[in-house]
């Protein structure tokens, strides 16, 4: 056990998570140094808060309590550590949040590192309507079929589809959560992190036994963005949680996606707003999300367009004459050839090729478009 | 009657709309040299299909027989003409189509130069939802109560919809028809034509009496473009002319404008894919496309919020206390104090105020947020 893991053991059972002054501190410093700083102060103020606080810190104990309850301690450098988590580093802080964490409370089989080294965040309201939530867990299970890790915050509604669409695909997903990784916020989806925690991994910058509180929330949001490649926000009202993890995908420099729903519901409003004045991409299945995340020329999609049509084999000549053929009033074939500017022949032979696929009725002594074709 | 007009009137009436040869030839050497080259090649050749059109166009009598039906010929130069229109000589071409056409035929009381100096294009589907007829109306009844001028094409669905919003704002609004400005198409929309014409107008490039034809529809679909100042497509499955619309819409460097729909939503997926690979800008109400089509500065929208909340009022020791309020179990004050980095005597002032407005909960000797808060 280095003395460095204790120390971040320690300072992060002292400090709230995503603490930014404290979090360039240790990057600067170190945490060991840190660590000490504050034990001297602690000594300068015997009575202060800070000194009853340090009283309580054990790390060497905390550890091992932790791992009775099936949590490790991963910090920057351990094989299993997201090297993309050092971006936060320099990604500044919004809501007085931000910085790199000392370390990240895994629970769970799976290697947090190799987990999120193709991950996309999918999250959105905990008010998700019945398509939102039906699109985070379908898009979330084709994702997970093509390879990609779905990292989400493990709410109600949209968070809670997206789990669900990749462990319906079985395949490993990653939770984060604003509590403690051994606890279950909300309670009712403890089962959930249980079967998360199977073969992907339930993480917390937090410390064990920690509850959830609004900063622990905007902590952890940064966590999710920064660990993905991209983050896709399917629903997300004005006020909604979401839109901060969206920022934080921003400030990363991260892709920011979002789903278009009805103008009309309420859940969709932050994700137009989103669309409007962030440029997040708008999509509307897996395949444009892998587009995306994925590297520049990957997953190239081309244009979707409607099953062939008789139509489109046509040749020029027929397509010409074609467009000439009135939608209502049937026109015989010398004013065809004149609309068209070919020859009686060429017309002739074009109306008797677009007759036999049904493209042109005839009427009396005119040809006419079938109803309802243009 | 200058002979500019009359030869006109009579290419016109021996060509398509939108034939890119012509229009370009006619831009180089005037309509009469071009009309008088047509009439020498036809006496070279007095049995060709020219030779025998040439022979039914009498534009002073075409004319006289317009005006008769309420009809009048606008061309460059005439005070009504919509100088915009001069974009589409350099505009290049579309499925075949394009160029500054030879003249409008107009019909209805307003000044159709007048009407498009602020105006928005508003198309789509012709089998549009409920949900995509409703923000067409709704949108286009807020454009022109804001003074902007609605263009469409009269067809059913999004079309009409977008008609009938400006006509319920009692302005006056714009249809461009595929067919002569004395038919209607489709017939069902005749009397919404009348209505149009009556302080608006109904405006088509095809001569007097012509039946539409895809060429037809082709050719009107940029002059929608080419009139407004940008265009909004408000549902377009994948084959939907409206995605022709907005294709001259970019041509034309216009502002393009999509409304965003559920994605399970064939009519709305021409809309997104639009969104995504031509870039064309989100709106979800009017204000949206009024900040979007005015010039830089005017109609800025600021981001929209919920309504102000208890919480924005906070100051900063009682948001840091707030903060650092436990989701699930309650904490004690001398907790919080912890937390919050606070002194004593700061925690216990704002929670009084936190507790008056019921923004935290008692709980035992501890204090929580309240259900469903977070």
């Amino acid at each position: 056990m280095t003395s460095e893991r204790l120390a971040r053991v320690a300072l992060n059972k002292l400090v709230e998570p995503g603490d930014p002054r404290l979090l360039r501190m240790v990057a600067d410093r170190g945490a060991e140094a840190v660590l000490e700083a504050l034990r001297q102060e602690a000594m300068r103020h015997s009575s202060s808060g800070l000194a009853a606080r340090l009283r309580t810190v054990h790390p060497e104990r905390d550890l091992e309590d932790a791992g009775g309850r099936g949590l490790r301690f991963v910090i920057p450098g351990d094989p299993e550590w997201p090297e993309q988590l050092a971006d936060l580093s320099t990604a500044g802080t919004l809501t007085e949040r931000g910085g790199t964490p000392l370390g990240l409370w895994v629970r769970g089989r799976g290697d947090l590192g190799s987990l999120v080294r193709q991950a996309v965040a999918i999250v959105g309201s905990r008010s998700s309507t019945e398509a939102g939530t039906w699109a985070a867990a379908d898009i979330a299970h084709q994702l997970s079929m093509a390879g990609w890790t779905v990292v989400s915050g493990a709410a109600f509604g949209i968070d809670q589809a997206a789990h669900r669409g990749a462990l319906t695909a079985h395949r490993p997903t990653v939770g984060v959560l604003a509590c403690g990784a051994d606890r279950a916020y909300p309670t009712a989806h403890r089962e959930m992190l249980e079967v998360i925690a199977r073969d992907g991994v339930v993480v917390s910058e937090a410390p064990p036994g920690a509850d959830v509180t609004k900063i622990r929330f905007l902590a952890r949001n940064r966590l999710i963005a920064a660990l993905a490649t991209g983050t896709l926000v399917v629903e997300a009202a004005l006020r909604s949680g979401a839109l901060n993890t969206a920022s934080w995908t921003t400030m990363l420099n991260r892709v920011l996606m979002g789903v278009p729903g009805p103008i009309s519901s309420a859940p969709s409003e932050g994700v137009h707003q989103m669309i409007r004045n962030r440029g997040a991409v708008v999509v509307t299945r897996a395949a444009e999300v892998l587009e995306a995340v994925s590297p520049m020329g990957e997953h190239v999609l081309t244009e979707r367009r409607e099953p062939p049509r008789p139509h489109d084999a046509l040749t020029v000549a027929e397509q010409q004459v074609l467009d000439a053929v009135p939608v209502v009033r049937a026109a015989g074939a010398t004013s065809l050839a004149r609309t068209s500017g070919l020859s009686a022949q060429q017309v002739s032979s074009a109306l008797e090729r677009l007759l036999s696929l049904r493209l042109v009725i005839r009427e009396g002594e005119g040809y006419r478009l079938p109803p309802h074709i243009a």
